[in-house]
């Protein structure tokens, strides 16, 4: 085999970031070449995580701007939006880049303006950019020098309706979202409501009707119907540390039935490593996936005539943000899929 | 002041009966007269429940049908569905009921028959059975000789829905309600799925597309909309001890607007102690209520036109269930409608 | 009966200062006069607390040195060391004080300096302070001016070892005192080490060696046992709220037994409202207490020959904290000691 | 490399057994030959474990009698104690065995029927099992027919005393040791004190003074000192689902300081792939460990002179169990002693 792929991770002090950092300590074919966190520069990962207490030999933190950029192949770009793209904009063409934030998941930078409030950084990468929803985006990876990596919501989401809508076994009309979501997916940041006292024995929805993920899901679902669809999408936090659980409600389309989206499903994800159709009625949860790459999936009929409820749970930093960037890097570099992504849930 | 009301709780071996104790204790006009758990007579409260440590005068728990009723002015039924329905049937008329199962909320024992999979055990108290939704029965409880209290989802559901339904500001189509349960819900029941390390860390629905409390709710809003209603209802386990909250979307009448909805919650609910409209853009969240009667409730805009996105809050154990027996005893027997529920929430 | 206690509170923006609120508003004697919080000001009650969402009549948030002390009766200090020592020294003698936090806990400002890094802010009061252990400080409350409130691990510590110390029934040397507390003994505080996502499924230790109520406790307990005495104390954070539990080794006096230590207790806590001794062999836990005022305790042969294993469970908010103080204010103004503080423990 | 090692395993249906298939599904040199489970033979692992939901093509779960050995090489005993001894004590001698119960782990028969109630079942196997404390037992491994793995508590506490008792830096008296564990320690046995709202928001101690792990801590630890110990142990269960960590109170030997046992831990754990001691001043946590085989140590003067603080964490089923299990077996067969058990902490 060739010789190991030496990755950069730009935002390494974050969640996102430090469990990418997990699963490239053990991927065979990655080398931890450059750890960046501007805030954290100077200070080891054992510094700033407790779970890398053990791993002393990590590279050091540094300014993204120290990082020299010859020996690199592939980077991460584990920032917040609009904080990496000018930076990614630079880099020599012959680096792959896999960005796990939002700047190049929405195609049309006026939306991007919209709904994040700034001006597109890097308008100039939209055109190649492409959206890393791994399932879907399979043939495109191997040439692709920009993957823009799913939101978690949006992961689950589409990975749940593409099939369907794609068959035409589903309707736009009246698709219902409702999201549940560990808060871990809230990041590091010091916010009073990400404190533990705040949280646990606890639920809440936040941003009903403005999360920023909706014109992402809009955006492909709408690919995948060949029409613009408008969605409600509610995500609440949960008092646990991972794990995403979407239970959606849709319009049958015209004599259809739940047992045609099991068949779809049936058929579409057969061979899937990592996203499974569940036997029928057993439901969802996130315990099945925590800590892996697994998405799980189900379907039931609703007690509203001609609607149908699917639900889908993933790992929300893994398959909706870390695993899912190592696995387009592995069919990027022309790696086997699964490649580093091959634990098996932690439960419990 | 008059003589105190001297209660017997059935079930008081569950969380609900035990909840309904640990409000009766400091209930200043309540003496609890009888404790009854049948796998547990002989036991004290101290010894099956490790909260009621310190209150050891509590009378022994002993069988319900050693329960001396000359003395007893009002009975709580907490026990599961089909359990008491008989024994309550044969009370002396004198002996107020407040049953907090399942047995005498619906209206058709043929409907109840086939939700709960047994003949109904007393259909001849069904006719004057008051279904116990305080701020919507409150005229019929001075008089109630037996008082149904409203399962925790449908108490939630209905206080945020009704208004609006019989203003007629929302139709009766495309009601869906994603409902999210702490596990206390679940029961006190030995069950692999209620151990603490299968739930922690963890999200998943249950019983989708046929919860029990599914023909509850739509029997109370066909009330309020006046014509029958079939919604979609999908209930979650979360990892917490209490809470529930419920995010319910519904298509606005025609020319209607999220406005609207807020003015007639602002009017219906004005002078209700328990029944809290936040300010407008506050998401509900349960730790606003824990341990509390209280509930907290919003309305938002949907991203869908002419839909809205109604969210309700309460504590599962209080004003789903203990509390608002309580609530409704108060009620029934002349008392100011707070007493006893005055506890503000425990938080954090 | 007399006119309400118009009481002020500083620092009401703290999980202390906030529950003292929750346990003063349903108190029948007291009035809410004032409630401060400088970084807050003008904000209500609500804005800030979730927990007070149903609360919109309270006073509106103000600065401190706003207060209008004239219809002042009390003021509870909910602030950190040194924030308010210096404002309650210069209060009309008419007016009590209850100080929760570590100022006048310690007699000798040096020891005060040297553990809190500061100079005391106010050392002139420190000889009218009387420690407000509430079981061992009755007599002198009903005269005093200024209470200091206990810190919550002294309080477990000292009601578990004072009576035995002070019987003579155990020995000073080899305290060992591994203490337990939920999260909301770190405070409101924005520190990435009280996020959910790290406390979550996780335990650790801190302060190893150097906790501040280590002084604290050693003061009294010496006063206890006749002499000076030196203590091992490790406090754990855990990934709960509210609870704290203390499991101490001790040594037994020449000749002395575990069921000497239990008759101890037994006759010191006979008439005690809030410190219950368990049956034999019950071990304390927090659920037994949670949101109470309440202290469970008991005592274990230790498999080391001569030792024994004193444990002793606390809501470190109420009993270590706020209820402890409201304890105490009922003491000093001739009130029921147990009024406002009946609240049975909240379970599940 | 030559040929898999064939595995069955005893026990599939406990966490312990659960875990040990988790990390046996990527380890390179495993094959998972036979699961047996006596009460839920016929069914398959996904049918009971919802992490296996993604793993529908493992064996599925026979009776322990329907095992056919002729193609096994190793055994993995995850039953409780006595349940699998004898079955063990039949088997071919090429057939080498794990054991995770208790039944090997003491070397006097009459201790282990004084401590779990029982005959021992096989005492004739007991001269060749060799205690599997990986760290310490390594030189006995590869020729070990039998190795009996260390409980989970004893596992951290002998790593943590072993090293400073045999370097003669501390003394056998007054070892004090407080633990603290996760839920997944009571096992998936189905009782009250397990349930999630009985665990949640809560802790205590149990077994005080009577837990079946000292008698193991006091016999290998008898071996470090050279003499008879006698220890004091106190366990609490914790609102988490994994991860165990010590506090151990010390007392030095004459003229000893914690910095001769930084030095003698940084000396003797320095090669150790699993073991590590963290930077003076920072405290192990669960955090530090979870998911992982790694332990995290730390030494810490106390505030009683003469006396030290060892503080251990380790994941009570990986380390503590399935993962050292893991480890000796590499070591037994010759493989590297880390493959298989490379995975990091999962944070958060």
């Amino acid at each position: 085999m060739s010789a190991k792929i030496r990755i950069a991770v730009l935002g390494a002090s974050g969640y996102t970031g430090a469990d990418l950092v997990r699963l490239a300590i053990t991927h065979p074919m990655v080398e931890i070449a450059a750890l960046a966190a501007n805030q954290k520069a100077g200070q080891t990962m054992a510094d700033i995580w407790p779970s890398f207490a053990a791993y002393r030999d990590l590279p050091r933190l540094i300014r993204a701007d120290a990082i020299d950029w010859r020996g690199i192949d592939a980077v991460f770009g584990c920032l917040p939006h609009a904080a990496s793209a000018e930076l990614l904009s630079t880099l020599n063409a012959r680096i792959r880049i896999i960005d796990l934030s939002a700047d190049f998941r929405l195609n049309d930078p006026e939306i991007y303006g919209e709904w994040y409030g700034v001006t597109h950084p890097a308008p100039g990468l939209l055109a190649e950019a492409v959206y890393g929803l791994t399932e879907m985006a399979r043939p495109r990876l191997p040439a692709a020098r920009l993957v823009a990596c799913p939101g978690c919501y949006p992961t689950a989401a589409l990975l749940a309706l593409l099939p369907v809508a794609e068959a035409g076994l589903i309707g736009p009309a009246n698709i219902t979202i409702n999201a549940l979501s560990g808060v871990s997916g809230a990041g590091r940041g010091l916010k009073e409501t990400s404190l533990f006292a705040e949280v646990s024995e606890a639920v809440a929805p936040y941003a009903v009707g403005r999360h920023r993920h909706m014109p992402e899901i809009e955006q492909e679902l709408g690919k995948g119907f060949g029409a613009p669809v408008t969605i409600s999408f509610t995500p609440h936090l949960l008092p646990m540390n991972r794990g995403e659980l979407e239970t959606i409600t849709v319009e049958l389309a015209e004599g259809r039935t739940v047992g045609d989206l099991r068949q779809c499903y049936a058929a579409r994800y057969a061979g899937e490593p990592f996203v499974h159709l569940l036997p029928e009625g057993v439901a969802p949860a996130t315990r099945m996936v925590r800590g892996s790459n697994h998405m799980v999936l189900n379907v039931f009929a609703d007690r509203v005539p001609g609607r149908a409820i699917i639900i889908a749970a993933i790992d929300n930093l893994v398959k909706g943000s870390s695993g899912q960037a190592i696995q387009n890097m592995n069919l990027m570099f022309g790696l086997p899929e699964t490649m580093g992504l091959e634990a098996a849930p932690l439960f419990p």
